[in-house]
């Protein structure tokens, strides 16, 4: 092993480069994780389904073969409104329990292909909406983990799984990954393929990755899009442009949220980066509602069959969701995407003076208590806006929970925005 | 009845009118649609999957209600890769025989919702693709239907149903309904929801209607989507502005389908339109190879399942393409992705000129035989263009087959499109 690290701790990057050296096996990584799941599951409960002889019977399997893949023999937990056809899918929701969906999701299929192990199903907020699930923050299980990604970023947090596909409509990755503190990343909007996915909003639906290190999450979109493999040979000699973009609901961030990314803005720039405050278009301030106006008119259409056939199975948050998505006309709805198709050409603009935006990744740490899992206003812009996204861990909260720090991309440069969140990180860790 | 047309052969409008009005019953209307495809269906299988009495059962509870919308009691046939729970969904292929979906497509269960009567499932290629099915054209046995909505333009052409749901990612709603001699409409990108549609290529794939009437082909898409009711009462006091676009594929259409599209605009601009040749730019010829590009680096993906587990069930034909589409590089995908939107831009420059195109619909008649589905050449840039286009019937072939006129609109201005296409067409009568 070229890590001190217990097994379950390692990055997939680590695991893959000594499973393809022969220093480690798929068996020996996936044992470790499952022990640590038996070990934590009780107090975070992240898993939806997992079936710890299936997975060992997946590793022995790719023990047995040339490596495939750089995700060859790896772990990776699988967000439950993904389909997988060998273990239970209910997308969060009581409409599905025990539902066994014919054909894996294409992400599924393909880590499948690419030597990797589907290690089980994680816990998402119903149908990847608002609504709670089971899953606890495992830094502090009186909080919130987030959501609607809840278990993906939780396993990964506690070391359970290096990576954990999410998905994210509004906030769904970034708010639980700051909240949870890992590495949340959502792509370019159609980077991971989405045949299998259970559609809530089809314009905004975005595949990506809850991992403990940006490398990881790079090694994964890569395998699965084709990408040229990130090289952070040279993150070191970087001297990003950031621009600081308190966004217009800045003032929705709480105090130890301003102050901690203020911070972070000062020490990027004492660490070389030339920073500077972005203010957007004021028409940008109409791009939350908007993202609220065009999917719920979406999900409204999506979820027919559930709300027609089992309204009383249906919370009574999404319920009122699900009402006011019917409210909202065709027009209106052609509005928000012309808006939004504007605004995607004004920031283009603006990345001609950036790299990357800096920006707040939630409201504030994670929330107490298990009924809500907490505002997911700084991420419904960035979402419409179809731009790559990525949050890292940045400071506390006052309960002593993680906080993080949102890093954005121009359209497209998610490899770019890899090599400079991880800038980022380093900078903000010295 | 305010029609003296036998009962499965009248409009999907008609049809609902004479419900709403007490005068016609969705059982009678459906039994007449179930009558003709007793009568019919061993020479043109279009149906993947008829469950006649389950028919008749949703059409006695529609007749005990109040007329829920303008679809209300009126049979919809479901393209077989549209998912539906209460009878089988086998996308074509032999991987997924009898296959129970447990939730309703989007459309399907909207259909339900308005009070439509979902008659079964049309017979689609494998997995919406270019490998054919057991479809015959109803003109001509002997003939291909087209694909890969084979069975939606059959059973619609042949009057066993008002209306069907088709796709199209290159051209499968276009290409048969031009082969079957009906109105196969592929509406703007993202007007019809897509949840519960089996995805070959998400970036394109469309839900689209075939239909025996325009204001049809309107009245399903305006109840799905929420879209203002078309009004057709002004159509006769139109004067379209046309432009005739041979387009750069022009050679690949036969001398009949050339004479009938010269002689339908010479018709079109004697009835009153502005008709002019448009030639397109340069860089629009590139379109049509880069949608076989995009497209199959995108099924390459949503297939993983299926072409990594069963790849002894998928037809040589699509296996040749699947693995084409694993050559296709993430930057190549991403050039073509450019390539489009440049030119998306660029056309809706030329539409400041034109209300609407004329194009090609298809290279000529059904071809014989039923090895092959036909050419899809003349739809690939318009889907990729994400343009709604509408085919209508004009002129016969040498065998004595309906030859098609594709009428194509701006980007989601599919209304505009609905009154010009019927101003085409009812010129095209006189």
């Amino acid at each position: 092993m070229t890590t001190a690290l217990p097994l379950n701790q390692i990055s997939a990057g680590d695991a893959a480069a000594a499973i393809a050296a022969g220093k480690l096996t798929s068996e020996a990584l996936v044992a470790a994780c499952l022990d640590r799941i038996s070990e934590r599951e009780d107090e975070v409960r992240a898993w939806a389904y997992i079936d710890a002889e299936l997975a060992l019977k997946q590793a022995r399997q790719r023990d047995r073969e040339t490596p495939r893949s750089r995700l060859h023999g790896i772990p990776v937990g699988v967000k439950d409104v993904i389909d997988t056809c060998d273990i239970p899918t209910e997308y969060g929701s009581p409409i599905y329990r025990g539902h066994r969906p014919a054909c894996d999701a294409a992400c599924v299929a393909q880590v499948r292909e690419l030597g990797g192990v589907i290690l089980g199903k994680t816990v998402s907020t119903e149908f990847a909406t608002r609504h709670p699930n089971k899953t606890r923050n495992p830094h502090n299980p009186g909080h919130t983990p987030g959501g609607s990604s809840s278990g993906s970023a939780a396993s990964v947090a506690d070391c359970m799984v290096p990576i954990a596909f999410g998905t994210q409509t509004s906030s769904s990755i970034i708010r639980p990954a700051a909240f949870c503190g890992v590495i949340g990343y959502k792509p370019t909007y159609n980077l991971i393929n989405r045949a299998g996915l259970k559609f809530l909003s089809e314009s905004l639906d975005t595949l990506g990755t809850l991992t403990r290190t940006i490398p990881d999450a790079a090694l994964i979109v890569e395998e699965l899009s084709g990408m040229a493999p990130t090289s952070f040979e040279d993150v070191a000699a970087l001297k990003p442009r950031i621009g600081f973009c308190r966004t217009s609901n800045w003032n929705q961030a709480d105090a130890p949220s301003q102050v901690a990314l203020e911070s972070a803005a000062r020490t990027l720039a004492a660490a070389g980066a030339t920073v500077r405050d972005v203010e957007l278009p004021g028409e940008f301030a109409r791009l939350a509602q908007t993202q609220i106006e065009v999917s719920s008119y979406e999900f409204f259409r999506a979820l027919t069959h559930e709300r027609t056939r089992f309204p009383q199975l249906i919370s009574a948050s999404l319920t009122a969701r699900i009402a006011a998505g019917g409210k909202v006309s065709r027009a209106q709805y052609e509005e928000g995407l012309v808006l939004a198709e504007r605004c995607r050409k004004r920031i283009a603009d603006t990345f001609r003076d950036f790299d990357v935006l800096l920006a707040p990744s939630a409201p504030g740490e994670a929330p107490r208590g298990l009924e809500a899992t907490g505002d997911p206003i700084f991420g419904l812009m960035w979402t419409l806006l179809l731009l790559p996204c990525l949050t890292l861990p940045h400071g506390k909260g006052p309960n002593g929970l993680p906080l993080g720090a949102q890093v954005i991309g121009p359209h497209g440069r998610d490899t770019a925005l890899f090599v400079n969140a991880e800038w980022v990180r380093r900078a903000l860790r010295e």
